[in-house]
Parts: structure tokens; sequence; C-alpha cells
């Protein structure tokens, strides 16, 4: 890895010349650790200082400062994070968001609203739904991620097969670079063919490219109703080979969510004031949305997917009758991650594969089990052939965890390939996924990625060691 | 500019050692002369040879070479562009990707379609809605342009304000870089966060960063239903407030166009059998399209959409009653570009500002036209504020012309700006838009423009001087 410069006391005074003391931490370790962590397996760096910055300008200073002299810097939101992206891995200065949060303007005449990147995901959209407006991605953990961290990782949600991902919604982003200089990448407009698309570049970029500091979303008119419906099926492919049939039908859910049984059993157990009741047998469910203004066409579509449903072998079919009872299959397919972590150490693959050849993928990640000897919990968003893989250590022993599970990643990531897909689908490279990219790319596009790096960022000092593996980068 | 390799007989005949004799121009001057040109005014760059490359294969061995012997390359669509970005301005070696036109795969089942990117634009969409399946971008040129073209300037259309435009339904391409390597950039997925979005940097970078062989394209159930008004005004400004009205009321119309009287003049009397008989006082006119699967709800939102109307003034509503009608609406609305350039040397500026500001915009280019005494028509996807502004030379000298008029679209496109809005909407900004980068874009974002345009292209062989003003390019 590169060499950074330490922090000394002078450049503890030179953050300290220009933030409040509010803004910044030095000295307590346990807060320092906290910084040093995301939501990703159990891996901590510590940072040696985390700034707060409150202001564009904030941020370009203190890059500025460290372009100059050539310290490390992590740009962090609210470290939901599931691939390491935030994690502070040659220390040095972690520049966390969560005091730019304000809403500046939700502009009702062109369905638009501008942010700070440190906005909680729910809370802009609880704002914009107030407002008749609707902002559609929605991460499972809306309720405590950060905009900036979505835009980030380019997050998606179980909306996205009719919506569309956080990328679809960017319009402009205001960024700040490496050397502290800043950009606005795109225009308040639907439409924009004005030079390189650096607004889509940046989305997905890891933080590794510059920090954005002001986002510009398109908004949509909220879709005032909705159907629920859960399918359950005594068959893992059935219920993942129902999924594309929908679509063929022409019917596009606003999402169609698959869950294992024993995902559903861990959020139960995790969850006792979850109560739903399922058939014995059934081992895998679908959870199908489908959202409008019109309720008549709602249920005719729920009608009709219930007829391809039987198609499928579907042994029993729950409509959600209540407000409390769609809030409640809601909180049952967004806890499976919560509830799977605190049932045992894991590690999540965030696999994604063309919608129709999800049957294969569910069956290949099983076999793969059986050879590695290893549990898994699928579950994720089936319409986008979107799963999440949750690999169980339960009885593996360290060394086969370490070593024999990386070799089973790997045979789940080619299959992924082999299908259409590839190893993430929303949650973004970061730290841990890298070593797999190779799997994906060639060593020229990886070298390639590496000089796009390079044209933001040429002494790399944002973010650096993520997304792309050392081997492959000009600057490590 | 720089300097490249003119061509000799040995590179002439290295080329011949590949492609067949029906895949090369040498010789045949006029028909050089006509791969000097598109739809760009009257601009002509005549190549040194035209290459018709009919595999990938081809497409990495011209490039290998030309890389190897520092030969300018521009690679070419259908050549309907209207910003000059197919044009050889270093003349060298043209790439046109007419013979690489095959529609590979239509996938019902995943909702995708596999292009070469010689494929017209119609006939893509024709051969998809054969299977109930929607690809909805559309430019006004889709009966000839290619969807290659389309992907390299990001075009539009005036679907896009519902569906979005082609980066919207860009999954994955296969990319021929400059050195002759090939690159796959993304997935056959909707949802993808592996690495840098290079898909979408690619889309809109008009061949300056790549060669396009193969698109993965997103498709969506086609809507079987539509209705579609053309409303009449007697006031420009009142016809553009209108437009976002709708969209406040919640309803997402499939278009919204906008065009002057004198456009619709222009037409009819371009084309004789066109007959729609409008209000004799009407000055601007709005066509307006509802779509879906449900002919009530659509007639529904008609009638909201005329009570909206009224609001504005509207003279006039005509329901387009029968397909044939329909038809000659649009072809009204598709024949404007053609009529105006068959009608007088005029420059088509592809404004693009945030929709509700639309009435501030053409009340300035009026008021900048009454300045520099020009005549203007203008008309477009109003849904967008995506505005075309023809600049009609008219009695204009040619030293007005030539002097003047440069410094009265900096005018406009500075206003487009201060509307929250940028240079080009769907056009592109190729070889006669890129003297007007500075107003959008402050010199270290051009700077860095270039230096992506660098990390692929190092020796710049590819579709040189374009996009970025040489003053600002680090290649030149």
């Amino acid at each position: 890895m590169q060499n950074y410069t330490s922090l000394t006391q002078v450049h503890i005074a030179y953050f300290q010349s220009f933030l409040e003391p509010s803004q910044l931490i030095i000295e307590d370790k346990e807060l320092l650790q906290k910084y040093g962590k995301d939501e990703t397996e159990d891996l901590l760096y510590t940072p040696e200082i985390v700034l707060f910055p409150t202001t564009t300008q904030q941020v370009s200073t203190i890059l500025a400062y460290c372009y100059d002299q050539h310290i490390a810097v992590t740009p962090r939101g609210a470290g939901t994070g599931l691939s390491g992206g935030a994690l502070p891995v040659c220390s040095g200065v972690v520049v966390a968001m969560a005091k730019m949060n304000k809403i500046l303007e939700i502009d009702t005449n062109n369905l638009q609203v501008i942010v700070e990147p440190g906005v909680i995901t729910q809370v802009l959209q609880d704002a914009v739904i107030e407002k008749g407006l609707f902002y559609p991605p929605d991460p499972a953990s809306k309720g405590s991620c950060f905009i900036g961290g979505n835009i980030a990782h380019g997050s998606g949600g179980p909306r996205a097969l009719k919506y569309g991902v956080t990328k679809d919604y960017v319009l402009n982003l205001e960024v700040v670079l490496a050397n502290g200089s800043i950009i606005h990448t795109g225009a308040r407009t639907l439409k924009n063919s004005t030079g390189y698309n650096l607004t889509q570049l940046m989305v997905g970029s890891e933080g590794t490219l510059g920090i954005v500091t002001k986002i510009y979303l398109k908004l949509i008119p909220y879709p005032t109703q909705r159907v629920l419906l859960l399918a359950s099926f005594d068959s893992l492919y059935k219920a993942c080979e129902a999924v594309s049939s929908f679509f063929i039908a022409g019917i596009v859910p606003s999402a169609v969510e698959f869950m294992e049984r024993n995902a559903v059993d861990w959020v139960v157990k995790y969850i006792p004031e979850i109560t739903v009741s399922l058939p014995e047998s059934a081992v895998a469910f679908l959870l199908i949305e489908v959202d409008g203004n019109e309720l008549d066409t709602l249920y005719k579509q729920a009608e009709q997917i219930n007829t391809i449903l039987e198609q499928y072998e579907c042994i029993d079919v729950l409509l959600a009758d209540t407000e409390a009872q769609k809030e409640q299959l809601w909180k049952l397919r967004r806890t499976i991650g919560e509830a799977v972590k605190a049932n045992s150490v894991y590690k999540e693959e965030d696999s994604v594969v063309m919608r129709a050849s999800l049957p294969q993928l569910i069956t290949g990640v099983k076999s793969i089990g059986d050879k590695y000897k290893f549990e898994s919990v699928c579950y994720g968003h089936a319409g986008d052939g979107n799963l999440h893989i949750n690999i169980i250590k339960g009885n593996l022993t360290q060394q086969q965890w370490n070593e024999e599970i990386p070799q089973a990643i790997r045979e789940i990531f080619e299959l992924c390939k082999q299908l259409g897909g590839t190893i993430s689908g929303e949650h973004g490279i970061g730290w841990v996924q890298k070593e797999y990219m190779d799997i994906i790319f060639p060593a020229h596009h990886l070298q390639l990625l590496s000089a796009v790096k390079n044209a933001f960022d040429p002494t790399n000092i944002l973010n650096p060691n993520k997304i792309v593996p050392a081997a492959f980068s000009i600057n490590s």
C-alpha cells in the first residue's frame, strides 16, 4: 500500500483553525473506533481523526489541505454499508457527512428535490410524500442510511424493478474533487447531453472520485394505492421461476421480493411481535406488490398474478388487507439482514443475475453450499435478479471460514457471471469484494478503472485501496 | 491541432488485407465526401478512407493499427447528428458502423434486446413491439438514425418525460478501446454496483472514448393504448406555462411537445398532404399524449388535462380520434426539423431548462432575437424543458450571421444556465457546440473531462477535437 502522511499536532491544529470543537473527534478512542467500522462483518480500521464539515467550503478546505499534505481521506455517510466502502483502511482523516443534513428545496413545480448528503433516505422520502411526490429508491436500511451513501454505492432496494435505482434519480451533483476544487456534474434537467456524464460516473464510485456535497434529485408523482401479496411455495426453484412470468404477462410489479423459509423464521425469532401464519411445508416466499392510482386496476393485476402463481405450484397466497398487515409484511422482509446478523457470524454476498436465471442461481448456491458444507440464507429483490446470499458460519471451523469460504464465494460469483450477472447489484465493491473483481473484468478493464480514478485523484488520497485490486491499480 | 499520420498506400494495403473490397471507400471522391458530412449545417471534412467493419474483431484490428500508427479515427453512425460529432475534422479514417446492423437477440424472458450499433432505431422498436415489448427512446430521426448514434449522443425524443432517454435503457456495452482492446462495461442486469459505471460514461461520449460494437438494452412491456390531444394557444407564454401544470396535478403524459405557429406552417407548406385545421389566432401548440393499458383511465386523464388547459387560456383542443389522425399529428411534429432545413439557412440550438422555466426561456429567446434582429422557429420536447431553437438566416448579412449570431447563441445559452439548464439536452456537443462549453463548465471541469478522455485514449486518436475546447484539452 502507498504511504500517507501521519497526522501531527500541526495538522490537527490546522483543522481546529476553521472547525468548531463539535466538528472534530480527536482523542476519544471509543468514538474514533466507532468511525472505524461500518456494517461489514466485524472489520475495524481506526482513523486518526474524524471531521464533520457543515459546508461545501469546509469540505473543500479539508481536501485541499489533505491533497497538499498527502493525507488519506475516507468519506463516510451513515456507516450502514455492507462492502467496507467507508472503512479508513489507510487510517488518516474520516470526513463524516452527518452534519450536512438539510433538505434545501422541494421544487413542486419541477418535481425535484435538492438535499445535502447527510439526509436520512427515509426522512427525504417522507418529506416529499407530504407534497404528493415520490423518491422511490429505498434500501432496507432507509431508516438510518444517508442519501449520500446511497449515491456512493448506487443503492437499489425492492422497488427498483419498476422505478429504477438511485442513479436513475440523480440529475446533478455538487462534488468536491481531491484537490479541493468544486464541480457541478450536471444540470436541473431531465435531459442532458453536455459532455461526459460525470453525474453517473460519480454515482456508485464509493467516494473514490470526489466527495458529494449537494444532490439534485428528480421526483415523480406519488402513487396513492398499493396491493400486497405473500405467496408461499414448497419449492425454491418454483418460487424463483414464477418471478419472470409476471413481466412476461405485461405486469410490472413495484416489488417482487424473495425470502427463504429460514430467513423468515429468524426474523420471527428476532422480533416476536411479527405474527404471520405460514403453511408448514413452505420453503420459500414471494412478497409481491403492485402500485398505482386506480385500486380497481391493481386488484385486476393481483388476480392475474394469482392465476400465474397457480401455474408455479404456489401453495398459498395471502392478500394483505390492512395497512397494518402490509407494514408487518414489509417489516418482516426488511429485518432479515439484521436478524441474520444477530443470529450468527456470516458473510453477505450481493449477487445479481438476469431475472429469468434466478432458479439456476438458487440451485447453484445450494449445491456450492453442499460442496463446501455451509448453510445459506437467501433473500432479496427477485424482480431484479438481485439475491442477497448470507453464508452462515455455523459449525464451520475458523480455517474453513477463512480459507474455503472465499473459494466458495468465488464459485458463486463465477456462476453469477455465467448467468449474465455480476458480483454486486447494490452494495458496491468497497474493501471486501475487490478481490473478486477479476472474475468480472479482465486486467485491462481493471487498469482502465484505475486510470479513471487517476484522472480524478492523481495522488490517490481519496478513499484509497477500494474497488480496484492493488495488483491492477496504477496508484497503489 | 495535433498532427496525425496521413494515410499511404501501405496503410491502405493493410486495411485491404483483412477487409473485403465492399468494406472500404478509398478513391471515390464523391462517396468520401458523403462521409465527410452529417446533418449539421453545411460542414464538410473529407476523410482519407472509410471502413465498414462487420465484426468486433475487425473494429479491434482497425483501432490497434491506427493506435500504433497514430492515425485519427472518427466513428460514424447514420450521419444524422446535429452537432458535428461524426465529422472527421482531422481527416484520417472513418469507421462506419452501417454493416454491423443485426438484432442479435430479443430476450422475452428478461425483457432485453441485444443489438449491433448499426441497427436503425425504428427497426429495433418495431421488432420488439412485435413481441409486446417497448424500447421508448425515439428521436425525430428514428426512421434513419442508428441505435449506436443514439448511444453516442445520449439521444432523447418526445417520450423522455415519462420513459427517460437512451441512457436509461442501456445495461451493458461491448466497446473497443483506442488501443484495440475490448471491454464489456456492465452486465445483463437491472442493478449493477460493480466498479465505476463505464456504461453511463460511454453513453453520450460521442465516440471519443471507444467504439461501441454491441448493445444490451432493457425493454418494458408495450403500453397498448394512447390518447393524443392538440391544444392551441394565442400566447407563447401561456402555452409554455401550461406544461408543468400537468405534472403538478399528478399526471405524467407520455409526450408534451411544443410547436410555434411558424414551425407548423412550414411543415404544411413542405408536406401539403398534412391537413390539420387550426384556429387563425393560434401562435403556439402543445401536442399532448397519455399512454397506458386502460383506455378509460387515459380518457379520464385527457379530461383532467382539458380542465387544466382552460386555466391557461387554451383556445382550442383537438382530440385525435383515429389512428390516421394521430399519425398525421405526429408526422407534423416530427417533420419540423426537415421543413426548417428545406426553407432556409439556419442554426439549431438544443437548449434545455427546468420544465417550469420554459416561459422565461421562450420570452428570453424572442427578446434576444429582437436585439440581434433574427427570426426564430422554436419547437421541442416541452415536457422535458428541451426546446429546439432554430435561428433563421433570413435577411441577415453573412457578416451578421458569422459574427453576431454566435454572440446571440451565447446569450441564449447563458439564459439556459440561469434557468437551471444546459446547452444540450439530446444533440450532444460534438464539433459545433464545444466553443460554448465554457458557459456551463469552469476551466478545471473542462480539464477534468479532458483527463477522463486521456485515461481512455492517451494518444488522442479517437474522434479528436470534439466536446472539449482545445484551450482546455490536455491532448491537443
